[in-house]
This record gives C-alpha cells, sequence and structure tokens, in this order.
C-alpha cells in the first residue's frame, strides 16, 4: 500500500475540519506525535465522527468498575476474533502502553484463550467473546456466572457493550479498508 | 413474562428521568401511545441512553441517500439474521407503518433472501448482510458492484454503519433481555 | 411477485383434479375461504400430493400426547430455523387461531430460545431444533432427559418425526419457490 | 452391541402385525432372507410404518426421469453428508446391487464429490447436497442450470424430494438409534 | 477414472527410483500383492517419501499404549472427518484386517459415534476428534479426563500426534487428487 | 504463567539428551541466544524430535521455487487461522528476521486477506488457506488456476505440504500448551 493510504475513501481534508474535530488531531498529534486514522477517515463526515467518539468515550473512558486496560483487552481480544487489521493494531498498542506490558497484547491477538490470563480478566473476556457470536443473547445463567464472579449489572452491560460496539467498529473497519498508521506497531514494544 | 417485565435489569425509575429523557418519553407516549422498552432499558444510565439515541438518529434520521423505508428494511433483515427477539419486533412495526405494508416487514424477518424485494432494495440488503458476518471487511469488487448499480460512497458507508450498528444493538438487547412491548405486534398490519 | 404466483412450476390446473384433490380444495374453501398454496402447487403430481398429505395428517392429527398447539409450535419453529417463507407464514397463522395467541407464533418465528414458553413447550422445541441439525443422533442420555421430563417413547418419536418432516417440507417449498398466500399475514391477529 | 438390537425402542412384536405389515415382511424375507431393520422398527407403530414406506415407494420406485440407481445414489450421498448409520450401510448395499458396482457405494458413502461420477450424476448430486444446506432454497439460476444440463422441473422436484426424504428419514434414525442389520455391510461386494 | 490414475501428479517413474524406496515397492509386492498408491505418488519425490514415511512409522510401528487397531482406528475416524477418499479406503482395509472385523472399520467410517465401540476406544476417538478441530487445543481438564481414564502422558501425545498427522496426510491426498487402489475395497471382508 | 513453563508435560532433562538432540541445543543457542521451546517439549521423546524435525527441514529449507521468505509466511497465515499461540508467535519472529520487515508478519497474523502482500504472496496464501480448510481437496480448475499464475506443480505440492504440516504442528501445541519463549516477541522488530 502506499504510505499514504488510510482508507479505500480517503481521508478529510485536514483544511475544512469543523473546529471542534481539529482540536481532536491537535491533541492527538500532542499527546502521540500522530493522527489516528480512523479519525481521518471519520472526519470525512463530522456528524458520524462525533456520534462514533462520543460513544467510544462513554465505553472506554467513563466510570464504572472495570479498568482502562480491562477495556483495552476486550477490544483487543473481540477485534482478533473479527481478524480486523485495524484495531487490533491501533488497540494492540494501546494496551501494550496502559497494561505496561510488550506480551499480553501479542498472546490476545493471537488467542486469548491460550493467553496467560487472570481468571478476572479470563472471566471478562469468556463473556466478552460470548456477545460477540452471532445470534447471541445471554441466558438467565450466563448472568448469574458473572455475578458470581464479582461483576455488578454495570459491569456485565459495560463488558458486552464494549464487545459489541467494537463488533460495530470492526465492520466499519472493514467496508472502509481502514488502514493502520505505521507507528503503532512498534508502540509500547 | 410478566406484563411488566422490560428487561433482566429491570427499567429506569420515570420519577428521576433527566428532564432531557423525560421529553423523549413523553415525545413518544403523544405519538405511539406508550414508551418503548429500549428507552425504558436504557434511560437507567443517561450517558449511554443518549450516545445509543444521538448515533440511532444520525444513522436513521441523517441526511442521505438511502428512504427511510430502505433504512428499516435493513434494521429488520440483520435484526432477524440475529434472531434479535426486540428489534425484529419494534423494527418490523415501524417498517410496516414507513412502508404502508403489511407484508413485507414478515416476509424480511423470515427471510430477506426469498422475500419479494425491489432489485435496489435487494441490493442493499445483500451489502448489508455481508456487512453482518463475522470478519467481514469489503474488497474493492465488492464496493464497485455496489458503485454500478448506483450506490455512492456515502450510501455504501451507510448501508455497513445501520447493519453494523444494528448488530451491536441486536446483541446489547441480547444481553439485558430487552422485551418487545405487546403493543408492536399488531402496529401497522 | 404476481399476487397469482404459486410456486416457480405454477400450479395445477383445478379442472383436470382428481376427485379426492378437488374434494381437499373444497374443504378449504368451505373453511378458510382459499385453497393454501402448498394445495395448489402439489397437487401437479397427484402421487406426491397424496403421500405428502397422508403422511402430514399422521404427525399433525394422529393420536398421541401432544396437542395440536405443540405440534404447529414445532412447524413454526423449524421452520424458522430453516428460514422458510411459506412454512413460517402458513403455519404462524395456524398457531395464532389454533392457540389463540396472536404474540406467541411471531416470537416463536423470530426465535424460540428467547419466546416466552413453558417449561414443556421449552423442552419440545429444544428437542425438536436438536433433530433438525445437521448430523443429529440422539444419545442414550439426550433420550433419558426427554423421559425425565415426562415424555413418552411416542412422544420422542412424534417430536422427532414432526421436526424432521417439516425439514423436508421447508426444502420442498424452498425447491419450487414457494409463495404464502396473501390470507395468511393476517389471520388469527 | 447385540446381534439383536434393533433400535433404541426395540422392535414390532412380530405375533401382532397388521396383515399388510406381515405380507411386507415376508416379501423381504422371501426376497433378500431377511427383513431390514427399518420395517422392524417402524412397525411399531403402523401409521407411521405405511406413511414411510407409501412416500418412499412414491420417490424411489415412480415414474420419472431418473434411474433406480441414481435414486440410491443420492440417498447413500446425502446419508453420508448426515452421518446416517443405517441408511448409508442399507443404501449402500441396494446402490451396489443395483448398479453392479462394488466400488461406486463406498467413494459416494466417503466423499460424492471426489468420487469417479459421470457428468450426469455429478449433477443429480451437486442440486441433491444443495437441498440438503440448512436453510436451502433454489434461485432461478439454481434451476436455470439445472434445466440447461437437461433435468425436467419433473426431475428437479424428483432429486430435491429424494434428498430432503432421506434428510427426514436420516434425522429419524438418528432419534431411534435405528441400527444396520448386519448383512448389508457384504451384500453386493 | 483411468484405472491407472494414481494421482493429478502422475506416479513416479519405477525404473529410476532409489534404490530404498524400491524396496518398499518390493516388499509391499510381497506382502499384499500391489503396490499402495500413496507409495507411487510420493515416490516422484523422494525426500518427501522419506520424511513421510518416516514419521508415519514412529507413529503407528512405534513403541507406545495404543495397540495397533486402535491406531488404525483413529485414522480412519479422522480421515471420514476429513472426507478423505483414499485415507478411508486404505486405512479401513487396514483396520478390518488388523482387527479381524469386517464391520467395524464401515462403521467408523461412516459415523465414529454411533459405532459399536468399546468404551476405551470411544474415548480415543473423542480426544482424536476434539484435536482435528480447526483451532484445537486442549485444556487442563481436557487433558485430566484422558488421564482419569488410564492414558497415560504419551498414549495422549500419540493420540493427538495420529489424528493430526493424518489431518496433514488427508490434505496431501485431497491435493494431489490421490485415488485409492481398487484392491483395497473388497481386502478383509 | 511461570516463565520456566515449556508445555503441560514439562521439557526435556538436557543431562540426558542424545548427542544429535543436543548438538541442535548447542546451534540455537549460538545462533540466537536459546533453545525455542518446541525442541525442549519434543525432546522429550527422541523419535518425534527427529521425525519432526527431518520433515520440517525438508519443507521448510529444501530445494524448491519458494523462497523461506514466502515459506514463513504461509506459517504465520496457517497458524493464524489456527490461532496457535506458539506458532504464529516463534515463526512471526522468523518471518520479521528473514524477511527484514517489522510489520508484514504482524498484519498477516491479524487477517493475511486484508495485510498488504504482493499478488504471488497472495496467491500463495489463498492456496494454503484452502488447504488448511477441513475436507480440503483440490478440484482441477484449483489447480489449473494456480498453474496460470506460474506456480509449478511442486511449488503447488510444497504450499500444500507446509499449510498442511502446520496445520499438524498446530494441534500438537495445542495437544502440549507449548508457550512461546519471551525472546520470540521482541526479535526483528
Amino acid at each position: 500500500m502506499s504510505e499514504d493510504r488510510v482508507s479505500r475513501f480517503g481521508k478529510a481534508d485536514e483544511a475544512t475540519l469543523p473546529d471542534d474535530i481539529k482540536a481532536i488531531y491537535e491533541t492527538n498529534r500532542a499527546k502521540i506525535g500522530f493522527v489516528p486514522n480512523v479519525f481521518r477517515a471519520y472526519a470525512k463526515r463530522p456528524e458520524h465522527f462525533r456520534a462514533f467518539m462520543d460513544y467510544h468515550d462513554v465505553l472506554m473512558k467513563g466510570a464504572g468498575g472495570l479498568s482502562r486496560v480491562e477495556r483495552e483487552a476486550i477490544v483487543v481480544a473481540i477485534s482478533a476474533e473479527n481478524v480486523c487489521q485495524y484495531c487490533v493494531t491501533a488497540h494492540g498498542a494501546a494496551l501494550r502502553i496502559l497494561g505496561k506490558d510488550p506480551i499480553l497484547a501479542d498472546q490476545i491477538a493471537i488467542n486469548w484463550r491460550t493467553a496467560d490470563l487472570t481468571p478476572r480478566l479470563r472471566a471478562i473476556l469468556e463473556f466478552a467473546s460470548a456477545v460477540n457470536e452471532p445470534g447471541f443473547f445471554a441466558s438467565d445463567s450466563d448472568v448469574e456466572q458473572m455475578q458470581a464472579q464479582g461483576f455488578s449489572d454495570n459491569d456485565i452491560w459495560d463488558i458486552a457493550a464494549i464487545a459489541a460496539f467494537f463488533g460495530f467498529s470492526n465492520r466499519m473497519a472493514g467496508m472502509m479498508d481502514l488502514r493502520p498508521n505505521a507507528e503503532f506497531y512498534s508502540m509500547g514494544r
């Protein structure tokens, strides 16, 4: 691929971005040195950009019982199940950095079931993976089993919401052939 | 089930709803005579309610090349593939009403592939159904085939976004065992 | 579709029907006001018509431990799993009428697993659905589990026979593109 | 297994058989030296026995464009796809005898796709195998492709009916754990 | 097929075989009267022939807790799951001869789950079949369950190795369209 | 996991290794600084070690039309499809080093279909992936299509053999819970 390819539909023209999105570009450049391609692709349609990022932030940064590392682990595991080139790469980097662990993200990306996980993270990923199955619905005993392991109703909601939202995001990336920025591959190693 | 069951996590306490959500309840009561259970379940967590409904409205009511009937047809087809009790019922009613057709929604709910569809709606549902597959990504020729049938890049984006967002929504309904309001079954027949 | 389309192979010429089949047409007109398309399609080949209807009646109307509502519920559940346009529509109508319930048939048609079922009907549909799987065979413990819930050997036979016979019928409908009569959609609502 | 085991529900008591079924037993003994276990199992319920055998004979012995060898080849191929112990064994014997070929039945039982088939039999089995898929329906082009290879509408119907009826029969055998008579294994070799 | 067809890539030219492979041909002719086609196909590439046969002999004839009949039963069961025309036929013959049983190989070839097996052979084939699944890995409890039934660590290794090696072999046969020698069909009956 | 865990069956006692295997340990230590765990696990059974490594070397280092990078790319792609923790990690490192490319191995590990591949490597991986499917067999047109792209019969054989052999190897790793050496994760980045 060309180094500049962002998606099959190209990328937003940065010169004409609305101010709120321009600000997000600047924040990213200041923090990690580049603008992730997911921003550059979605910014072509500002209404979609805002709805996606708002929901993303509620799920990934909102208050709740799951740590940020656990949330990123869900994203990597589900994106790997859905073989999403962009999301495994970008969120693998995030998981390495947030988790201060250069190995776990790779293990989860290959197969979370044989990764070296704590029992708590294993329980989280088992439920997340069930949510990712086509035709998923939770039985009462599925929910009781999670509760017995210490997860609250909101935790259960959050695990499912993160898993299912990234199933949505994975498909959007697959529709637009979203390409990972080259920087992601070595971040946090 | 008890007639009052909304979800396995119950429903929001209407007395303590934030004003913006209370207003949405009232709008629904005025328009269709009841509050759909998806509102009553999500309202337990206002931040989630708002993020979900904002994105929903961008996708289902935003400007674009797809008619509202076509958008609802995508929702019914995908929700049927994902065997989602709530979404097939609620959006089947919406499709009957918007489409002024008491039969098409049932046909799509059973099997969109053998439903009586226009060539345009068939093309839309074929692409939407491909998006709903696990591990979906579009090849260049998939996209070119849609373009050759007259769909713009934004149309392709919108079909994928609606299909994938409702894959997310179907899983949320399955997680919380969201029950359809009884009113939906006969609406628009 | 044209309103008159019965199947891709058309329909029998009513003028030349054998008397026994003509009588069945008349019985249907007297009872429900029209001749279901399955009769009009099969009547092109009287030997097939008779063999199909005889077996159908042994299974659906013969003596046995399953109620007629339970038998129709099996047909709707299996036909929905097999996404059969004709059978879900026609037998959904039958289930609404026999069961005096406008909602249950729709729930089973969407997903019997998340429908509001009695424990007995849930057990019946679980076994019927197992029978519908490719490569099905029952283990001794599968059978013992049914017996422990009060089903006789003949009940087990009947559940399996109805499920498997309609798997056959679903495929025949799919082969001939059998179209539901428009009347079915609103019957029993 | 005990040599005498016919099915998990045993077998009919020969002393009390209705005369028509008794006659069928006698015909089999005269012709092949034993009573196939499918008869001895179904005879426990004479109404089912008769409906099954009547439909079987319409499909397997009725007038039509398919030879008896072709019909048995469909049964072996479909029963192999459905991994049915009884039907592959019994109809494999029938195919060896009718086809005067000790090898073809084994090849079809292992994998009809890599068996040594005539183009005509390959076309028949391809369509039969499509019918055996869950959720089968034929598109117009599927049917046109068969017609272009010289199959009449009735041939198409017959291929589908035999494939689908034995999908039903395979499941019945799996439900009752129907055991092949030992004689079948060496017949026609 | 032509009687002489060995594979889509033909067979080795016997005149130019290396001495070690020529010796293997002679041994086979002396013992069973013909050279199995797997030898004649692989001998086109002597390095591959030797690596394949060496590994084969370690697995099938090496010291260990599994009998030769049990090892051949694994090969037939796995090759049947992988619908491998050559391996089911050739190893079915081997199992009939080694096991002195004309029926068991056919039953396993059709469906090992409904074959008449000892509890020990059933446990072996259950584990072998799990190994054959895509994405297989054994959990600790899978292994403990085997140990509880009396299998040593080396037995578990051997079952997995035979199952997985023949998954490899089945695919090689499928790649080269390896045809069974006609002699195999009747051997041991 | 403990840092020292090699597999669920432990590892060979290095003090008692046969000389040929001891020499392989030494070669690895000299070349990459450590002994890959696959050696330490297989060395518990020297006959298996030798058969495995001999075949491995024929396939991965033998003469032929495929480059070593192409061979490793097949291994990573197939091991990723089979979600094999050890093989994706170890051969991902090999591919990074041999290919002098820190990114391609990660892309192939996530999803070779959306990786940035040359047309030749894409053709190789498409055929390798087909081989990895359960029930694989190549049709004449599959082979002709490869030939039309410039692959010789031996190339086709080699692609299939590497893909299928690592399907075997992946299952062995899954059976023994083979753990990647920590060194692999950062090699070649």
